[in-house]
């Protein structure tokens, strides 16, 4: 395969390697391209298609499979677009789970996740402990559980265990304490990932289930810490209300060059 | 810092980012550089540093500190210096550990190792498991253990056990099984690193032990088997001889461009 262009980034650690809209992409070259010793190593592939004002996200995951969302990818993918294209914010990029609006924020770049659903609670197990968890859905599945320390779940080599009745399909579990007032930091371990160093639609649901549990008033933004860095979340509306969430957060280019992957 | 121009490139999947011989290189540079998820990701970096017909390997290890030599690093290096700088081979190239020479082969580069020393015996455990294992000193500790199956050895979540009477520094572990006449695969735990993709001296201590108890005729070559791909290493003479070990491998530069890292 001829030289192509590439970047590779991130969003508080969550890494993507970014490639050019006439990039050709199967699943063999997304893999290669993740390997994070044959390869350049990434969570993901980003190609950026657009014809210089309508910007898609292709994205994928390391094993090569689609992804309709990322969103910590998107920002990389915001900040590619700025560095690269000239695109100027408020910006809509289109991706498999629809139109995402971008903005330009203090931390980075800020995305509209759409509107969250608390469906219940759950319990989550590790060992022989059992925690109540928040099912929150973000599109995507998540367990928020409330514990005293992050290390109490101690070090997640496995997945922790799940209700399949609360949840068929598996489940992404954020394990969570209390930093201060609108204040939280958390743990994540992902479905088929295993624990990772940030999930952005886990800080969402996080943000989500902590709110409600505050009874905060809408407009209101949480600060998030994850392993690899700060995510700002905000609710902007009562969840009755179809309240949206955004996900606000640093994006960082660390590299750029040619590959023959 | 400026943006410096860089090479990612693996040996059997063990990988560096290279650079420049006018690269300013920190310990904290070398960490963000071979920072899996917030850099470029690596095992270690390679300074080039050179005139154009004499070379030394400027060779760090991720965490920062610095390193004596790398049996998979140096053969990337080298296909570094024929791409990027015209040179020819056998070349002699400079390390912390003296002079190699390195010459073009059918998998990409040999390397002299030098004269491996084996020791004596030992024994390595894995929870209930005991096995005895062969001493080599590569100029760095290994205990090559012979087993019935690679998986004997579990998941290598913990460092095996060794006798530190007789591994006061520690100890490179390498479990091998036979694939067939001169033929070896193995898995190696490097202290201080874990379970990897490759390790050059633990290739070349298994070869040395495998010969040994061949009751081989020198030259010997064997083809070794790591995960990360296939070394073939031959001893050019009897260990009573000071005979030396030549490791032969692939060498692949994945990518190259520029990093603000």
């Amino acid at each position: 395969m001829a030289e192509t262009d590439f970047w590779k980034g991130h969003g508080t650690e969550n890494d993507f390697v970014l490639l050019p809209g006439d990039a050709e992409v199967t699943p063999e070259r997304v893999r290669a391209l993740c390997d994070r010793r044959a390869g350049i190593g990434g969570d993901g592939v980003i190609r950026a298609v657009g014809d210089g004002s309508h910007w898609f996200m292709d994205y994928y995951n390391a094993d090569g499979s689609l992804s309709e969302m990322c969103g910590n990818g998107i920002r990389v993918f915001a900040l590619h677009l700025r560095e690269e294209h000239h695109a100027t914010f408020p910006l809509e990029i289109g991706t498999r789970d629809g139109i995402k609006v971008l903005s330009e924020s203090e931390l980075g770049f800020s995305a509209d996740m759409g509107s969250p659903r608390v469906v219940g609670t759950s319990t989550i197990s590790v060992g022989d402990r059992t925690w109540p968890a928040v099912h929150v859905d973000m599109g995507n599945p998540h367990a928020v559980v409330f514990v005293d320390d992050l290390d109490d779940a101690g070090p997640l080599h496995d997945p922790p265990v799940h209700d399949p009745a609360d949840y068929p399909d598996g489940v992404n579990v954020e394990f969570v304490v209390r930093r201060g007032p609108g204040h939280v930091a958390m743990r994540v371990h992902e479905r088929g990932s295993g624990e990772t160093r940030s999930c952005g639609t886990g800080a969402c649901a996080v943000m989500v289930a902590a709110a409600r549990a505050d009874g905060a008033a809408y407009p209101a933004t949480y600060r998030v810490d994850v392993p690899g860095g700060t995510l700002a979340v905000t609710l902007d509306g009562s969840l009755d209300q179809d309240g949206r969430v955004h996900l606000d957060g640093p994006a960082v280019i660390v590299a750029r060059g040619t590959t023959a992957l």
